[in-house]
């Protein structure tokens, strides 16, 4: 099966023209509380797993207009970037959505988190083109649908259509129908998450590559999706009971143990950094000093800390630490 | 079963008087290049899997008399060291030795590596106690049942009583008999592994508490074993074929594994201070630079550098760099 007949089967094989002259999204970057680390399926990103992430207040808006010229542009943050790896993934993406081969589309992103950091941009960028592309051409497509489509994009991205927490259903279906997210309909204001930037450096992998190495090399990836399933059951519980205590250690354990897995990799997959080791240390000795602050870390050097609002004052303090001894 | 059993077994329930006014026994450190984490019966140091070491040229000389006093006494590096953990841990050991209740021993230790660094210390230590012991007591025991009686006091000293390569083989009597150092009798001179001390601070948590902890809650302990039984076999197959590239890439990987295990237990066991993950980082940037320089980590902060001698300029240079950014 292949992206475009997934989109296809959704868009009921039309190809419709523009209905607007722009086309606007904007979609929340989200970080996983329980992590995705693993595809069964390569071309239509489909997961091992289930995963469980939480949106956060930035992400990034979209606009998508017809190109006038006989390409693609894109705009990220203002600039013109054509011509990277990037442009390339969002080029491919694009072409399943073109209602003619040499109709080309002119795509403005403007991004409030980190580029390439780990923090989730690739998520919300591609959540929000999907939303742009929708309102362009006027789908109107459920959530779910919009969730199946961001997912080609990047396999993240589909837990960026809504707020709050989503859930990522793994889905058992071969054309990935039923891969997709659900939101969670719980609100709860104290929680907060916030990235403790520890090195602004690109990757030194990313985490579409790392994710196939770790499968194909890391002994100990075997005991990864019974990690993840447990780990997604005692998330939904600690969440329904609000008992911040048991999210924190749930979420931390689980971010452990992906990079376990990807430490196992031959050749070893590292994304810490001496200052990420300092940033964890950290947050150990102020929880041992009785202050409940947790971490989670995705494939970049940053963690990002999890914590309830009345902390507040002891993460502005490690944030700013922190600072001082970065590079 | 317990200890005392074994060494009745083992001395044929003859508890002799010494025959010698003093007991000499010297045994080297010994770096494990496919680990030991977890045991099957904590009583005996039975593990659950068998594990591979190469032995410094450091270790540890130790000198046995009866006490003069009505208590043990032990000097460690010249200096009284009575009353603390390894003081205690040393009188429950020579428990199992006294001719009678009344016995009391003096033992003094000089040992040539740092103590409760993650560099073998105590592996060394009970090996030159036994060795020591077989001499003041006369037993002439073969160096077998010597390992087995040195395994009582630390696992991982059961593989200090030869040079060069050991394997500890788990075995699988209930009484252990058949879990013992077996040297690999392969000589390989441009082989070298030096320490690389990044922190001479004692370890957060001591390597029992952390086997036990990582066996008990790490979901991805369940693939270790796998694991060591396959770096056994490769790396037996590397040092026959003397190909360095292989036993360098098989120690990393197996050492990254052992942590990685660490790592995901609950609380998390993170031995890395950011002067380890600094340290890592070199040497695969070496790497990348062609050098063939590879690492092991043990319980502690340090790693240790394995590469055969043509390497060694590049070694020290890295030894020099370390200890201008150590703390």
């Amino acid at each position: 099966m292949k992206p475009s007949d997934i989109v296809n089967h959704i868009l009921n094989n039309n190809a419709p023209l523009p209905q607007k002259q722009k086309g606007h999204g904007a979609a929340p970057a989200n970080i996983a509380l329980v992590k995705y680390w693993g595809k069964r399926d390569s071309t239509l990103n489909l997961p091992m797993t289930s995963s469980f992430s939480l949106s956060l207040s930035q992400g990034a808006e979209t606009k998508v207009t017809a190109s006038e010229t006989d390409q693609d542009s894109f705009i990220l943050n203002g600039k013109e970037t054509s011509h990277n790896i990037f442009a390339e993934r969002l080029a491919a993406f694009l072409d399943l959505f073109r209602p003619h081969p040499q109709f080309y589309f002119h795509v403005s992103t403007h991004s409030s988190v980190p580029i390439s950091a780990g923090l989730a941009s690739s998520a919300a960028g591609f959540a929000a083109l999907v939303l742009a592309l929708d309102d362009f051409f006027g789908w109107q497509l459920d959530k779910r649908s919009l969730s199946v489509l961001a997912r080609l994009g990047s396999g993240s991205a589909c837990r960026s259509l809504w707020p709050g927490f989503v859930e990522w259903q793994a889905g058992s279906d071969l054309n990935g129908m039923d891969s997709h997210g659900i939101p969670l309909d719980v609100n709860w204001p104290a929680l907060r998450v916030t990235p403790l930037i520890v090195s602004r450096a690109p990757k030194p992998i990313d985490s579409r590559t790392a994710m196939i190495q770790t499968q194909a090399s890391s002994p100990l990836y075997a005991s990864w999706p019974d990690k993840v399933a447990s780990d997604l059951t005692l998330m939904k519980q600690a969440i329904g009971q609000q008992d911040f205590t048991r999210l924190g250690e749930i979420a931390e354990s689980n971010a452990l143990a992906m990079h376990a897995c990807m430490m196992s990799a031959w050749p070893p997959i590292c994304y810490h950094q001496p200052a990420t080791l300092e940033a964890m240390h950290r947050v150990w000795a102020l929880r041992k000093a009785g202050n409940p602050i947790y971490f989670t870390q995705d494939a970049g050097p940053n963690i990002k800390l999890l914590y309830l609002a009345p902390q507040q004052a002891h993460v502005d303090r490690l944030i700013n630490e922190q600072a001082e001894v970065a590079v």
